[in-house]
């Protein structure tokens, strides 16, 4: 039990299903992972979370390093108690959002300077300072830092890249393996790069598994390339994985995505959309998005999605939730982010099952035919 | 079970405590009514609302009026169905929010015309009007339209404006009782209004029987005069009110404002101040008023208030609270608008316990010693 374990229950072509093992609990494969930026799943109580089937969060490393701080939340008894969530907890590395959200960044090999978006404060991330961080936090599984190569990048500019991330990849694994603040059980993922040349991909997964990793994250990927182009490079990057870890493909996605992914062999997803979109009223049901905030809501009695165990999609007609987003009353984020976060946890739990008892083709054609068919008639 | 219906269980000095049937429900008194402004109680799920004790909440007929509207809530369902709320809801005239809120303001013997703040739309509040608007959204605890006289005012002033409110109680009456939307067991209060003046105070409540009324409202106060003021005006109103009616003290207040007026008599409260001050990280406890931005929080892992059986003042460091309203997360605002709404319904739970059992002067003692205690010590 104080042992990090990936066990494969069944696959159903390339989809598989299984579990991860950790001290605070098991998560079930494929899995879905609610995004907790700044130790909250924006707009839900932790044991909501939980309760619409969340084994596992994300923390973001870079919003919490900044506030309030890896050493405060280490003097606090760490991120599970001080976000009250004792199931596991998932955290990136802080390198894509150093690179998306910070001011004068400043690149080498040592890793990156930056200042902080919130106060200006100067710091450094490295590779060791990165896990440094995430043992600080008590992550559960944590990311090596890695460069996200922008989209689009030429191949030689992609190799480059890649090849600096799986020096960090090394760097962090010495680090991990050296770090103090590690307990029994912690995992470490390497994160493959190479954007959508394939035999960058290959030489970024044989590299990795060179180096030895918990876990292999899929990164570089849901940054412009568009669906196809990612599921092509999932074609050919996930059989360079091996079988006995788990895949994790970073900041992915729409439904639709989730359900290409784990048909090409990936287990672990985070995204923000089901909460983001909450929050602006656009909601994820299972016959599609709707968005709440059009007229045709306004005088409608019925439920977004009598089908759904959601309180939510049931107990509130689709007029009230129009006229909570309209007048912007945090209860409509707070409905509609617990519906998104709530139809992703059923979706993965939908996968999970088909592809247990084989039937992961006609999950995924019933899946596609409903989100075709649309939201139900105007009244 | 169909009737409106008031009694009073027990006495303690000037003190009482009771319950109130509706058709809706029972409404146990001393009561708090949380504020659901724009049918919600902000940052809050109606089951929780339920849960912290509040048998009934308040909405504003001006904001309901205006968005969605009385005539399409009653095409819904009525309100109680709108907002997932089925126990009783009390509704406001929708006079003073005219007053506050509105643009371009025209008041006649008639009533008020004005400019919605939303879209610029002209509307008239007039006694009968406001009657229909209450009788649509299904009310079960309807006001009269008053004016709210302004602080200070003259005595001349305070009488002109008092008897203008005298003249739309009776139209407000004749218009409950013609009113083709109003259902059995629906109830009106008039309001007593007469500024600081005690001949204009004893007038208005002599007035206002004579028109007879399920309750009596003691509106006009919690404007500015301060609570000394305030407190002196009820020792010379309440005793002008009928023993057998419910005595309802309009927007009032602070924890000490409830106390101090529950020992004079008074019955019911609506207050916006628990939820206002929620979504500020102002938190209200048994030892006063803890603003948890304040940063001697920011690494204290003690709960906000061990003592309370509220999840969020006991499951959550008094760091995470602050980090949550620090970094504007909305689960900041959910967290302290429940602690709040919990405290207020507890402090409500111990007046009608403590009159009960005739102990109210050692329950106000002890209120008043905790409070002026203050907050733990800092770490
Ligand atoms: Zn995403
Ligand atoms: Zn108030």
């Amino acid at each position: 039990m104080s042992q990090f374990k990936f066990t494969l229950a069944a696959t159903d072509g390339r989809a598989r299903t299984g579990a991860i093992d950790t001290p605070r609990g098991t998560i079930r494969t494929p899995a879905f992972m609610p995004v907790g930026t700044a130790a909250t799943v924006k707009a839900l109580y932790p044991e909501q979370v939980r309760a619409t089937g969340a084994d596992i969060v994300l923390g973001n490393t870079y919003h919490l390093m900044l506030r309030p701080g890896a050493e405060e939340i280490a003097a606090l008894g760490g991120l599970h108690s001080f976000m009250n969530w004792p199931h596991p907890i998932l955290t990136d590395s802080g390198g894509f959002q150093v690179m998306s959200l910070s001011k004068l960044r400043k690149m080498t090999e040592e890793g990156v300077t930056f200042q902080s978006h919130l106060d200006g404060s100067r710091h450094l991330l490295s590779p060791e300072r990165s896990i440094e961080i995430q043992c600080l936090l008590g992550s559960d599984i944590q990311m090596q830092l890695d460069e996200c190569t922008p989209f689009p990048a030429t191949e030689a500019e992609a190799k480059k890249s890649m090849e600096l991330s799986l020096r960090w990849a090394a760097r962090s694994k010495s680090a991990f393996e050296a770090q103090p603040h590690r307990t029994e059980g912690m995992a470490l993922f390497g994160i493959v790069q190479g954007s959508t040349y394939e035999p960058l991909r290959k030489a970024s997964a044989a590299g990795l598994q060179e180096i030895g990793f918990d876990g292999y994250s899929v990164g570089g990927l849901a940054v412009g390339e568009g669906q196809a182009e990612m599921l092509r490079v999932l074609d050919f990057t996930t059989p360079a994985l091996p079988e006995n870890k788990p895949r994790y493909l970073m900041g992915v996605g729409t439904p639709d995505d989730l359900v290409e992914s784990v048909a090409r062999g990936i287990d672990m997803f985070d995204c923000v959309m089901p909460t983001r979109n909450g929050r602006h009223g656009l909601a994820f049901t299972s016959r599609g998005k709707v968005n709440l905030k059009n007229a045709r809501h306004a005088a409608d009695k019925r439920p977004l999605d009598e089908t759904s165990t959601c309180p939510a999609a049931r107990d509130y007609s689709r007029a009230y939730l129009h006229h909570l987003i309209k007048s912007g009353e945090m209860l409509g984020s707070m409905l509609v982010s617990w519906i998104n976060v709530h139809y992703y946890q059923s979706l993965m739990a939908g996968m999970r099952a088909a592809i247990a008892e084989q039937r992961f083709a006609a999950f995924v054609a019933d899946f596609k035919a409903a989100q075709a068919g649309g939201d139900i008639e105007p009244l």
